[in-house]
Formats: C-alpha cells, structure tokens, sequence
C-alpha cells in the first residue's frame, strides 16, 4: 500500500479516535508514505477534503493526546452514498480521488449506517475490477453491530453510565423520606438497549443500583410503569430509574412521542429522539403526586472521554491496527470484529467478516437476559458487559482540564 | 470536648464528606472521645438519629474512601429551624439531647440556609447560657456564601462543567454545517452565576469555548439570545451556549417560565427551576429552524466526585480541621471561612467569621467580572476561578467504577 485514507462517520465515541491512531500507527509500521484522513467522512473526500496525519501524529505525545481526545478528530457525516444503478457519478468521483490521491486502501470507522458506505463502495469496485480495497472498522456506543461480540465505542459509554448512576444514586439518597424523589435517568439507544442495560453495573457492594430498567427490546406498559413507581415509593425514599431513548409502547408508539407527537427524522430516516425522562417524569407527577427529576445522559455518555475504559479504548487502537493489516493481505469489503476469547479471563482477539452481513443490521439484546419481573439484567449480561468497562487511560490535564489533540 | 457530633444540610456536593473526614480526624487528634454524625442533618438529630463514625472512620481506607464519595454521607435535609420566639420547645429538644449524650460542639456543613441554623442554636445557646459551642463550615456548589473567598464544593463543580464542556463542544463539533447544531447546556445557581461562569473556564488553546454565557446577575433579553444565535449560526456549524437555571428577563419572570408559569416552591420558599435549557432550545427552533439540543447538568455536577478538585478536597477536609480548633478554642456562632493568599502562586488559609453576617446573605459574582458586550466572562474571573479546580483525587475503582464509602 502507497497511501491510504481513514475517515470517520455517524455520532461519535469516547474512543472513535483510538481507531484512528492504531489505523495509523500500524500504516507507518508498514511502509505506507501517507496515511490521509477524510475532514467530515465520505462526504468530505467528495470534495476532496483531506489531511495529512503525519501534520498531526508525527510524535508520540499527540498521539497518546489523540487517544484521550473525544469526539471524531476528523470530523463525521451522516452520509448515505446512494444506490450505485443510476448514481454512477457519485462513485466515479469517489474513486478519481482515490486514484489521483495514489490511494489504495479506504477505512471506514463507524456503525450500521456507515459500513453500508464500505459495503457499496467495495460492491462498486469488484464491479469495475477496481484495485483499491476497503474496510471496515467497527464503533458505535449503541453496541448494535451484528458478527462482533461487542463495539468499540460501548464500553467506555458503558462506564460513563454505570459511574455516572452510582453518583446519581448517591445524591438521590441525600434526603430521607420527607424528600423522596424519583429520578428518571434517560439513555441513548434508538432500538437496542446496550446502553441503558450498561444502568445494571452500577450495582455493587457499595451500591443499591437503579430499581428498574426499560429497554426498547420490551414493550413499555405505562400502567405497569406507574404501579412499580407506587410500589417502590411504599419502601424506598430514593427512586432511580433507568430507561432508554427508544422505548416504545405494544402499538409502537415510543413513550417520548406520548405527549408530542410531530417528531424530526434524521438523514437516514430515523426518528429523533428526546425527551422521553422528562415526559415519563411528568406523567409520574400526575399520576402519584411524587417529586421527580429527569436527567439525560445526552452527549455527554458518547463524549466522557475523561472516564474511557483502557479495554475499550485498547480495543479500539487494535481494530484500527487489525483493519491495516487485513488491507494489506487485499482484503476488502470486510469489517474487523472483537472475539471474546475467555468470559473468566477477559481476554479478546479480532476476527475479519464479509460487509453484506453487517451493514443495516441491528443486534439486539438477547432476551434471555432481560429480568423483565423486575425490570433488571439477568447475572448473564452483567457476566458480559462486565469486562468491558475495565481499566483507566487518565487524562492529561492541563490548567485543571483535560487536554485534547484538535484539527487546526 | 468530650464527645462533637456533625450535620450535613442542604444540596451536596463532590467533597461535602471531606470536611466530616477533616472533623474527624482532627476532633481524634484533639482526643475527642465520641465523634457523632447527625443522620438526615438536624431535622434527623431532633429525632435523636445519630451513628458514632468510628464505625466507618477507624481505617485510613475507609477515610480515603469517603473523601471520594459524592453526596452527603451522613444524609442531608433541607430542614429550617423556626423562630425561637414561641418554639422554645424545639431548642429545649436539642439541648436535652446534646445534654444526653455529653455533646460539646455541633458542627455544621452548608450553605446560607444552613448556616441559619448554627446563628439560631448560637443565639439560644447564648440566651440561655448554654456551654455548648456551635460552628459553621462552608459548602455549597452555589458559591454564593458572603466573607469566605469561596467554598468548598465550588471548585470540583467547576471542574466538572469546564471538563464537561470541553467534551461536549468537541462532540457538537463532529459535523460540518450541514448538521448545523445550538447546544444549550443549563448549569446550576438560582441567583448566582458562578456556576454557569465556570463555562468560561472550557476555553484554552485545544478548545473554542462556549459561544455565549447567560447569567442571572444580568437581566435576560430573548430579542438580542435569538439576534446573537443567528449571528453566530452565520459564522459557525458548531454553537455551545452555557445559561445559568436562574436566568431572568429584565420583568424579573425566569427564563424557564416563558413557557409554564405554575412552579413548585420548596421549604425554604425557593422556586423550583428546572428547563431552562429546553425552554430556550424550543424558541430557537420556533424562530430560526436551527437544529437544537439541551443538556441539563443536573445532579451530576455536584455529585461527579470522580472529577473532583484536588484543591477543593484538601480545602474542604482544612475547613472542617479548623472548625474542630475553633470550637476548641472556645468559639461559638461562627463560620469557618477560605482566605485567599497569592493569585499568581495559588495558595489559601483560613479565616472565622461571625455567623450573623454569613446566613441568609447570597454573593452574586462582581458585575465588573462579567462581559455583557460578548456574553462572557472577564480575565478577572478567570484568574480567581481556575486555582480552584487544580488537581485531581483519583477514584479508587472496582469492578470497573469508583467505590464510595455508604452508610449502612
């Protein structure tokens, strides 16, 4: 490989940039004279909007700074390349770029909506016998990647959150009875609900854990909801509460839209999301008289940087490295995925699966191990997600903040 | 002193539990022989509810645990002590119960409305010529108690919204302008700014900072939010405003209430804000069709022990030592306060203050220190707020997330 291009696409991670540095540290180690990055993902490279990586990581104090830095360094997109019959243009461009550019390998760090990219674009070239290969490296904090035991990108959200609702717990419980309060803790998830399970590992020897989850896999019943909210306000004074942005009632209405019902959709035609804690929040109050709280995670779950898992972020760095190497044995259209090696143990090692098997699908939470009695996680995902979240890769902070690598 | 016993009141924050650690440690030191803690401050005291913390404290691990743990560790309350006058009852209940358990000094740990209670167990003490000693010891996030410099608590709040906002600006930076995106992130402070001013401390060389920072020291005009808003939109893809819960227009009517007039009042006769954020999010959209998302802090920013200040730390354990001396030295009816010492080479001691000048007064940030032509804050505020978030006090982590010391 002369050059190669890395980009990165859809929301960002807490680790998305670790990819980037193992893609490039493992291209140096190789040989390869420039390792570009696409600014804004595929959208960028069609206006030919890329940087140089040497500008950046040409030393190792920037690219340990790049590994701490949240949010995609090269920016993202939420592109969709069309369907190539009839949109030939669009690829034709694509692959000038390439050539003018002497590239010969794409990287395409993302999630469902992003390997479709690399799906079409590897389609296109073996079509056109195109030389240029491309890969897929895998992070979305939505764990909903299908093949991968897990995602980078996941177990860093995952500590954000299990962290975040021990300290939430904690405040709850400052007052006694004559404050009891109910707080509503909604998390990201449109379908799966990875993240919002992550609210299980809270609970520990030191910690009550949240009194109930709500995931997007289980239909939401209202009624029920209310009467768990009375029964734990019978015996508790602090009432906390995790539930996921995507859940929906059995006619699959989703529990935010029950006050609104003229919510945005995104590029990809997804609906956006907000507001379903507050909305819950608002019900408890007429429905019980209880004080509430409604707190959203929001961006922060996919940015807390500060709070990465080591194995999340280590993981991250070797997908990156395992996708060069994969490229430079000519593979193309594949993704990399994690294989968990050991559950006792926790050890992973990386695999390699054909991209029409990934891209646009969604993998949800086995239902097995959803405690849908009492609205909790079976001892199986906690056994699963667990590992995930260990380890620490502390900031480097600079005048009482930590410090980040950015784009000039 | 023969046995103390320490309360904690009002809304907690990362180090509250410091400065029970500094009481107990240095009451131990002095000989004191019972070191109580108040469960549910004195709104639990008056029911006699009190644990000896050589039961959690006689272990250097534990006192390093609970340095690291958010939220009032002995439980909180928001409980106002009635007028003497007519009560007497309730003060002859906590004198009969000092009495009863051989209880020299009481000890404090909050903000204004707390203090009010050491001034009138003061006032008592000394009408009816009571041996007994009484102090106050700083803490609120609000950072809004007059005399002292600052408090305890402020620092690791401003930790965490700087550290925060550095994330969540790179993450609202991810798209180009085509995801052209308002962030409205609501901070703490009903009257006082200096939560929300924190935001200023985001900014350095690896980062823009936030766009724009309302506070409710400056009268809140809709008309020139939307005009700078459009104004910034034409210049940038990405816009991160910090506003302060308490903003309100020049009619004296809260920004969260442009759309919702009917708001709790809790015990002390303070509204209940909350949405401010999304309020102004809503209007945004109504009148410019930007893209907009609000984030709340919420509890998580006087909760995030885990980003805690180290200075805050060490100065919320000082002033809980100093209270121990003071009280020992015979003082009553006073608070402990934080002297600045030198700006450039940050250094702090400690200061005692009468207790009449400190309760119920609120310090609102200095209006010279606020730039109201550019919605920021001055070099002034900045050079007096980032001493206070130096240093870090590692979480001791399990299972993959910091542990706290709980009550049992």
């Amino acid at each position: 490989m002369k050059n190669i291009v890395v980009g990165q696409s859809g929301g960002p991670t807490a680790v998305i940039n670790s990819s980037v540095a193992g893609i490039y540290k493992r291209a140096k180690e190789l040989g390869v004279e420039k390792v570009y990055g696409m600014v804004h993902g595929i959208e960028g490279f069609l206006n030919e909007n890329i940087i140089d990586l040497d500008e950046y990581l040409n030393n190792d104090e920037n690219y340990e700074l790049l590994k701490r830095t949240p949010s995609a360094f090269l920016g993202s997109c939420r592109y969709k390349l069309p369907e190539i019959d009839g949109n030939e243009e669009v690829y034709e461009k694509i692959f000038k770029i390439l050539e003018k550019n002497h590239i010969d390998a794409l990287f395409y760090i993302g999630g469902n909506d992003s390997m479709d990219t690399i799906k079409m674009l590897s389609d296109y070239a073996k079509e056109h016998n195109k030389k240029e290969v491309f890969m897929g490296v895998p992070k979305t904090i939505d764990n909903d990647l299908p093949i991968t035991d897990h995602c980078p990108g996941y177990g860093s959200a995952a500590k954000y959150i299990a962290t975040s609702l021990k300290e939430i717990i904690r405040d709850n419980s400052s007052f006694d009875k004559t404050r009891q309060t109910v707080c509503i803790v909604e998390i990201m998830g449109r379908h799966a609900g990875w993240l919002t399970a992550a609210a299980a590992l809270a609970k520990d020897d030191d910690c009550e854990g949240v009194d109930a989850i709500y995931l997007p896999e289980v239909d939401f019943n209202l009624d029920e909801f209310i009467k768990n909210i009375k029964d734990l306000a019978k015996k508790k004074s602090s009432i906390v509460i995790a539930v996921s942005e995507g859940v929906k009632t059995s006619d699959g209405k989703f529990v935010c839209e029950l006050n609104d019902d003229d919510r945005k959709v995104d590029a990809f035609g997804h609906k956006q999301l907000s507001g379903c804690a507050s909305t819950l929040a608002s019900i408890v109050v007429k429905e019980t008289g209880l004080k509430t709280r409604a707190i959203e995670f929001s961006t922060l779950q996919r940015a807390a940087t500060h709070l990465a898992s080591l194995t999340d972020i280590n993981e991250a760095e070797m997908v990156g490295i395992k996708a060069i190497d994969a490229a430079n044995d000519g593979k193309s259209g594949m993704m990399i995925t994690l294989e968990r090696k050991d559950y006792n143990g926790y050890t992973s090692t990386t695999g390699i699966y054909d991209i029409h098997n990934i891209a646009n699908v969604e993998k949800k939470i086995p239902l097995e191990w959803i405690d849908t009695k009492n609205n909790q996680m079976t001892k199986e995902f906690i056994d699963y997600a667990r590992p995930l979240i260990q380890g620490e890769l502390l900031p480097i902070f600079k005048n009482g903040v930590p410090t980040h690598l950015v784009r000039k």
